[in-house]
């Protein structure tokens, strides 16, 4: 029999999950492969994810691909309220670090309390990049839109006149921390195009 | 030291990655709840995985929230090469099962035999509805569109003049097998608007 605090407890859930739709509808600065349209927040977590899995055999020893994945499944939530600040823009980092702060606390704090300590505390863990999951799990949300802007000819290195220092310093380091293989690859190839 | 292998095996993972890009592309009957326009299977994926994480405690004791996730991760890329079969639609499930079965041979074959195993594996899995990982993934896959339904004023049921007997059938038994406690839930939902 259902009770009445499981009839509660589902509709709490789903408040969060219906909210959650709206991802969907924040845009990237980079682009489809195929050069249709610009990319949502939504869809890329799921192909960070896919990335993060079938490269899981570049991370480091220590990393654990359940926590990587379900960081990355939250990791963009918060842009829900703060929206997405383009790697190459111009957004003040305090600023928006404070809005995200504030998204999270919003948000996350649709679900349960034991719900939300978890999400929270995830979300917290990836944005300080400081564990080995996190570190992973950055290296593979920067390494994303050079692949599809290597694939569709510039896409958004066209948009923001991105240089190759620039392509060192904020996608190389992050990168090459976590999944160093991946780079020594990506990175005569953005070289040969920059 | 990178060798020639590390980079052959880097570039064979990204074949795949850059290829399932296009589930992106692939359009579904069901919609934003904005009703702002259809939804894409990449995205589509993507709330999917929020939801099973966010209902985990609605599972079955037996069900490892991981595997479900990453069933959840890869169960709609078939669709590249397939399309989506609308629920309420009129496909024919012997065709739909043959193009689906020729697709994942195609798109998980990009991978190297070892990853090739884990997802034709998994996928096959999930398909099978047999295991109670794969039974969750199932109601969670089923549940995702009437509940955006019931926000958006009807959606796809409206599109396909579906009937609360459909419903019960095609929605229902599936979700009431993986989540009881979340069909218990939304059945008198349903059968209001309906
Ligand atoms: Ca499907």
């Amino acid at each position: 029999e259902e009770t009445h605090q499981d009839t509660q407890d589902v509709a709490q859930r789903l408040t969060f999950l219906c909210e959650a739709d709206r991802l969907k509808s924040v845009t990237r600065a980079s682009r489809l492969i195929d050069n249709s349209r610009r990319e949502n927040s939504a869809e890329h977590s799921w192909h960070a994810m896919l990335y993060a899995w079938v490269l899981s055999d570049h991370a480091t020893p220590a990393v654990q691909i359940d926590r990587v994945l379900a960081m990355l499944l939250l990791h963009d939530i918060v842009e829900i309220d703060a929206g997405d600040a383009p790697i190459h823009g111009q957004s003040d980092p305090a600023l928006m670090a404070a809005k995200e702060d504030a998204a999270a606390r919003r948000l996350f704090g649709l679900l349960s309390p034991v719900q939300f300590h978890e999400f929270n505390t995830l979300w917290r863990e990836f944005e300080a990049a400081e564990t080995a999951d996190s570190v992973f799990a950055k290296a593979i949300d920067r390494l994303h839109p050079p692949i599809a802007n290597l694939e569709n000819g510039g896409g958004s290195w066209v948009d923001y006149s991105v240089t190759l220092e620039q392509m060192d310093q904020r996608v190389g380091v992050p990168v090459n921390k976590g999944a160093p293989e991946v780079w020594a690859w990506l990175r005569p190839q953005i070289s040969s195009v920059l």
